[in-house]
């Protein structure tokens, strides 16, 4: 096959990085304007050099390590990854361990110690992938297939380069994990080498860990941080690598994620389904009580009436304002790519809206729609609430609440399905059934060991860089606040368009380059 | 198998009828309070003779059409059950035609004229039956099977009587069509010649139409009646033989149905299912606008608040008013059977409920619920309405008014899904599709021609005759006001726990006879 890539710019890396940053194909796909200049840096100009080199080699790297199946449901497989993985950073200067509870995957433990170093940051990525079905794949997801642009976008696959050969940063990487997490798998080593040749000194102890179930939602890594307590007591800073950078396709640094938890609501009419002819407008229907309950729970602007629905949202600080006001502004863009006149509360700002709690339907079911409809009184109906939390909010507590309301509305709440006693006694019956959940995360902004990371980051993406408080999204990061006192920063690198979770993940070359400059930044800051 | 009939009781045929009226399992099993006694007839008395000799062979001839299976689907089947209610009435006296049309089952038709008969009355039953799943029925639905009682009332099969042998009124053969609608196939000829053996006349003219698909919702009845016109000019009352008897058990004469038409309405959120995290708070859910656009429609009591629903439904007569007021009071009993403590309007009457139009709700779908729930921004949520209409509703008018509404909430509607001009322009966006439906038929209970019916029925059942102005639920019957001007009454005989349209189907062999008794004194009415 005829090889199609445009040379390889040889710009400095900030450039390349910038326009590297995946494009979010849903958006215009014009580069963000071009960033305040930063200051030279060896750490990053030493990543900058390497990648100028070793493209071809680190584009090598990482598909070698797409070729291994990591579905956490195949423990031999996942077995594979954890061996790879620690044997990757074995040969670069850290003590690997594979930590082992029955029934789980190994956690992939490791730690590099910095001379000198005041500091000890611990570092989580995941090598387990989401499950794949091959058939809804243009290529086998295990099979890493180079294209010369994102698929959507016209792509063709290409030959890998031979080694010194140019790259372009636009080229995509097709394979299960190629972004979600397995890029920092092949970034990290790769800023290590950068630093290493150049004898650029690390300024933290580094501590790895990797998981091997985070696409299971990491059931025993709660045990793991528990049995082995005493290797993290020292952590200072817990770096999250993993998720897509900002949907303006700029380089991101976030400070928490939102908590989660829901519930479902049944209500009831008759014990069986009636004829509605015979009995419509007799016996009540299920349906229209449950639109009466749901409506009462929130306006027509979407605004919870919930009482304390938002009352123990924490405020936001000075710092959260002031990146909230320097956040990009996509929301006009993505009303029109999600199809929406309007926005909640009459187009509030969306990273704004991420900042409160949120109330939502997840699904609603009373009997059939559509051809399958009948002529039926149904027994009952469903809705099915999921809850968004920021930090200050008790997923329990938020339950409650949610509770007290529909008793307030006059329903008798019940647990299991009502039996003819409490039908014959109560007019109005609600059977709750909670979900677990676990809280939000939301480092401040301002705490002494999370400056040196936003100023590293700077040293690379400059002003571009976007300080989001929170993502809208939850991950239980709850539990290495648990572990230890140490703040919390999600670092992302991938391109937002990586169909993360979804046939066809890939990763965009640059948006692996800028992982380079954005860890070597990282592994030396002040 | 050992036979446990208990002998037949040979009381008067009007105490058999009574004590025969199927019980509907779901009430208390009791029997109705004595009726005021009817004078003796010559009609109603040959009747009795007749049962109380032929009992067994009555029961013979019904499970030999329920051999024959019935399903509209298939067109051999159904014809074979055309030919053989033909032959049925041919030999008792009426001229028989199969009417035809491409692709329909015939319509079986027949009349017989009485000498000096200064009326006429059509006769409308049905042959076919509803689909059968074999797996769902305790014996093959086809296969008649006698049991000593009902199957959940611990009846177990026993072996047909033979001729001359005592019949219990309790026992129930068990076949699809059992009840819906071959009773009266079995019941009319067996009336017949009970007053033929005794020489007693007709006073009508009968005409005889037999339905091939009324379980597909008739779809070339109107044509038949269209094309055969001039053979319906002279009828002056349609007698509507279906259903089943009244919830008290009391026999029951019906002077109407309700209309029914219907709408979908699904509602808009963002055009692609988007990650309650990223997006909640900000993303409006359909859910919320779905249940909030219900909810406006409803009071909490149950009256509809849609402007003028109420408006077109004609007012009741006096009779009409006369007869509700006069109605059993099954209430009470059907909150208990169906596990309600309250019904719509503070326990108004279920009676004079089905006199007005009612709004139901028959489904609701958006996304998932229970363990398919996914944390998603839905981006659509659909809503099944149903309407049943009373006399004076049009459909159209019906559903504008619904449609109206729906404007009036803010919404702009549409008839197909939106595209993206449509998305942009409009925040609240309503795909309604319509149902199309017919009226409501409610004949007056003091029309010349309805008199008699009701005194001939009251010879057989006293003052145990429930006069319903309406049944809640609906039939095509505006088809037979179009072709022609007479009222029509619903005289049903079936006992209410039939199991019409489900598994196990079956009639109460007391009910066949009451249908004896009730055809022959309608025969031969003043």
């Amino acid at each position: 096959m005829k090889r199609r890539a445009t040379a390889f710019p040889g710009a400095v890396i900030r450039a390349v990085i910038r326009a590297a940053l995946g494009s979010f194909a849903l958006l215009a796909a014009t580069l963000p304007p071009a960033a305040g200049q930063s200051t030279p840096d060896p750490a990053v100009d030493a990543a900058q050099r390497h990648v100028e080199a070793n493209a071809a080699a680190i584009l090598a790297d990482h598909a070698a390590i797409l070729k291994l199946p990591n579905d956490a449901a195949n423990p031999d497989d996942i077995r594979k990854n954890a061996e790879y993985v620690a044997a990757l950073f074995a040969t670069r200067g850290f003590a690997m361990e594979l930590l082992e509870l029955d029934g789980a995957p190994p956690l992939v433990f490791g730690r590099r110690d910095a001379e000198g170093a005041t500091r000890t940051i611990a570092i989580y990525v995941h090598y387990d992938g989401q499950p794949t079905n091959p058939d809804d794949w243009t290529n086998p997801p295990f099979r890493p297939t180079l294209y010369s642009a994102a698929i959507p976008d016209g792509g063709k696959p290409i030959d890998f380069p031979a080694e010194g050969e140019p790259v372009d940063p636009d080229w995509r990487l097709y394979a299960r994990s190629a972004s979600d997490d397995k890029a920092p798998m092949t970034a990290l080593p790769a800023a290590l080498d950068a630093l290493d040749a150049e004898g650029v000194a690390l300024t933290s102890n580094v501590i790895l860990i990797f998981d091997g179930e985070e696409e299971r939602s990491s059931p025993h890594l709660e045990a793991y941080l528990e049995t082995h307590k005493e290797k993290f007591a020292d952590v200072d800073l817990w770096l999250f690598c993993d998720g897509p950078t900002h949907q303006s396709r700029q380089p991101q640094l976030v400070f928490g994620v939102r908590g989660v938890t829901g519930l479902e609501v049944t209500v009831y009419g008759p014990n069986r389904g009636l004829h509605s002819g015979h009995y419509g407008n007799w016996a009540p229907g299920p349906g229209w009580r449950l639109a009466t309950l749901l409506a009462s729970m929130k306006d027509e602007t979407g605004r919870v009436l919930i009482k304390n629905f938002y009352k123990s949202a924490e405020p936001l600080t000075k710092a959260d304002r002031a990146a909230l006001a320097a956040a990009p502004d996509v929301d006009g863009e993505l009303r029109r790519t999600f199809g929406l006149a309007a926005t909640e509360l009459d187009n509030a700002p969306l990273a704004e809206r991420v900042m409160l709690p949120a109330l939502n339907l997840r699904g609603i079911r009373s009997a059939e729609v559509g051809d399958a409809a009948r002529n039926v009184i149904p027994p009952s109906a469903t809705a099915s609430i999921g809850l968004r939390l920021v930090k200050g909010d008790d997923p329990a507590n938020m339950l409650d609440l949610v509770e007290a309301h529909i008793r307030r509305q006059g329903y008798h709440i019940i647990r299991e399905e009502p039996d003819a006693e409490v039908r014959a006694r109560y007019a109005l019956i609600a059977k709750v059934t909670r979900d677990g959940g676990y809280p939000a995360v939301r480092s401040a902004m301002d705490a002494p060991a999370v400056g040196p990371v936003i100023d590293a980051l700077k040293r690379v993406a400059g002003d571009d860089l976007v300080l989001t408080p929170s993502l809208g999204g939850s991950l239980p990061l709850f539990m290495f606040e648990t572990a230890s006192d140490a703040p919390i920063v999600i670092l992302p690198i991938a391109n937002f368009d990586n169909n993360q979770h979804a046939a066809d993940e890939n990763i965009r070359l640059g948006n692996l380059f800028y992982g380079v400059g954005a860890y070597a930044a990282v592994l030396t800051m002040k």
